[in-house]
């Protein structure tokens, strides 16, 4: 059988110097990694990324934190503390066409590495920076991690029940869904810079990335001019039943499937009683529109729980969407992990690591004719720090003994 | 002043067929048509996108859920079941970069405008299908919302408390999420096309891009060889305290903000004691280490609650904030919109449409040089059907009169 994932190159050549760290970074220069790009992390030759060490003092016991940010990528170390190590990432600057960031604010600029310099090194780089909060905004100058950026950005204030605290979504949008705004717009720019060859200044803040991601709950709010509110698992703005998630068998903390009939589709309620057994109701007047469900939206939820009940959230699923409605079974990381099917479609894919033991996760989810980026593993610190200088400045074995030796590397 | 905003012109030039509707296609369209792509929006001349109206039989009520989707598009009306519309929209694809499509499984084959016949007329062209689960899996023909592709994806299975059920975060990855990957995707294909000249298909799953979002979760699972947990506020795997969401004055639904000390920093203990006026404590054996507060996690969020409850949220987050430890606001969408700083610094920006009332919403959050694109009216249906067909196929008002009259457009 053939592969089911593929080498893409639609970025090759393209050369990253990579100064991220944690996600946020790391995300956005993964996905470019895993269009062709040569993305270069430029790592402290002592600790490397701390996204390596997440317990501090620890040696490298959560590999995985780091693996799924930085696959496909090359590691070099350099002491930018050192003037001979600022000099040769002054030198790959010269040589790059995008360079990003993501340190606390005003800390590049402490480097010797700001915006302001490094133009001067290099007028077509693409100089992208990520933060917190945005250049302006009253907390510019403020940190922010993942569930900061959630809160200040409107994510908390949507999730969890009617009745209860605001909630965090427990995937890390402030993070990654910073980084796949910022790949976009570098992507926008070097595809001009192909006839332009002008380099560009990139910008964004958590916080307002955010609120990119919560348009839909701003649309809510526009037609009903109230703050878009959190319903539990119903959708707050959308009117409908039975819609949400029921129990199933055997009643695992996960075991519940969604089910969403759509008042566009009345049909939906009449297939589902049928499928549940409950013929006797087709055409009764208490359910018989979406309105007069929404009212009886208990006895309506009941009626479908009685059911999912008695069946596994696989089998209801299955079972739902032969009839045609749009179900989805509630899957956990490790459900999804055993589904070999996405291994076989090269969704799932195992990274080889020299030194970690074999590790399993989601690639790059999009299939370029027919194949998905083929995965390559994480880089050990500093792995490739004498090839990039070799390849990018033309330096040989020599001159990087002495770099070594001088502390810079 | 100075504008906060500026046009963009990265895409321009990139002409965009567009047949995507709803969410997952159109939001990654718009982040095209943000950059500056010519992204056509082809609509049925009834209707239009069903995005327009989310009521069936409603009239256009709920303008704003088109409006966050579809800024800065343009929109032509075409009669796909027409003979001389869909000739008509082979033409436009002999001159588009990109094709774009998310109708159901099938859908388009059946149109006639499958990937082997638009490849027959454009082989250069970049043809992309978003869809519900991947070819390959189980459910490949199985409609998904949002809501199914996030339950199937495994997000519901990280969010809401511990002891509770599963929950749906409130914002709709399932559909943007996947926009953003395949925007990503996209812009690739186009770059190295600059080269080569080179058409591709691309193909994405909903439930196959939300993986992508859940990256973190696996690599806790990666840790601890069990399915990743759902923790409320708290960050399962990453163990410290005090750490999560405490309630503030004066105790509206969500007023609260979230204090995260770093286990790296063991110097935010003492300060945040130091600001809550429980200097008593700094030094206290009982709270010394991260482990000894973890122990005591429900006496530590006390002490936190009890200065918090007496501050409003704002007023927390800046005294945090300033005390060096990382802490955000629970805001709301009609807080966010109500503050004035994100229009002053572009992020909101307020759509001034030719029908509806002008709209306040957030536009795309990367500055290029400073400033974030400009947002432009998402398109009244039909409202560029003349000037497309003139300006990508050079055809006069008579024979788009003629177009009308047979009922093609």
């Amino acid at each position: 059988m053939s592969s089911p994932v593929a080498e893409v190159k639609f970025l090759s050549g393209v050369k990253i110097v990579d100064f991220t760290q944690f996600e946020a970074g790391p995300s956005c220069t993964e996905a470019l990694a895993w269009l062709g790009a040569d993305v270069v992390k430029i790592e402290n030759p002592k600790m490397g990324d701390p996204g390596r060490r997440l317990r501090p003092g620890k040696p490298d016991d959560d590999p995985y934190y780091f693996h799924v940010f930085n696959a496909n990528k090359r590691s070099m170390t350099v002491n930018l503390k050192s003037p001979a190590g600022l000099n040769l990432v002054k030198d790959m600057l010269r040589h790059a066409d995008v360079c990003i960031e993501n340190f606390a604010p005003g800390a590049i600029e402490r480097l010797g590495l700001g915006y302001d310099v490094v133009r001067e090194l290099n007028p077509g780089i693409i100089y992208a920076q990520v933060k917190g909060f945005g250049e302006g905004s009253p907390y510019e100058r403020n940190l922010a991690f993942d569930m900061i950026a959630q809160a200040c950005g409107g994510t908390f204030s949507v999730t969890g029940e009617a009745d209860g605290p605001p909630t965090r979504p427990g995937i890390s949008l402030g993070d990654t869904g910073t980084g796949m705004l910022m790949a976009i717009t570098i992507l926008g720019a070097l595809y001009k810079r192909r006839e332009t060859g002008e380099g560009h200044r990139l910008q964004v803040a958590m916080q307002d990335a955010i609120m990119h991601y919560m348009r839909i709950n701003f649309a809510t709010q526009g037609r009903t001019g109230k703050a878009a509110e959190r319903g539990g698992s119903k959708v707050p703005g959308v009117r409908n039943a039975p819609m949400g998630l029921y129990p199933c068998a055997p009643g695992g903390p996960n075991d519940y499937i969604y089910i969403m009939t759509s008042r566009a589709n009345p049909e939906h309620w009449d297939r589902l009683l049928k499928l549940m057994g409950r013929e006797d109701l087709i055409g009764d007047a208490k359910y018989a529109t979406p309105d007069d469900r929404l009212e009886r939206e208990e006895e309506v939820d009941a009626i479908i729980a009685s059911w999912t009940r008695k069946h596994t959230k696989h089998d209801a699923m299955r079972a739902v969407g032969d009839a045609g409605i749009p179900a989805g079974a509630v899957l956990d990381t490790m459900e999804l992990e055993s589904d070999a099917t996405f291994e076989q479609r090269g969704i799932m894919q195992v990274m080889r690591h020299p030194i970690h033991r074999d590790f399993k996760m989601p690639g790059w989810p999009v299939r370029i004719d027919g194949k998905p980026p083929a995965l390559k593993s994480s880089p050990v610190l500093g792995e490739h720090t004498d090839a990039v200088l070799s390849e990018w400045l033309g330096l040989n074995a020599q001159a990087v003994a002495a770099l070594k030796t001088d502390g810079a590397l």
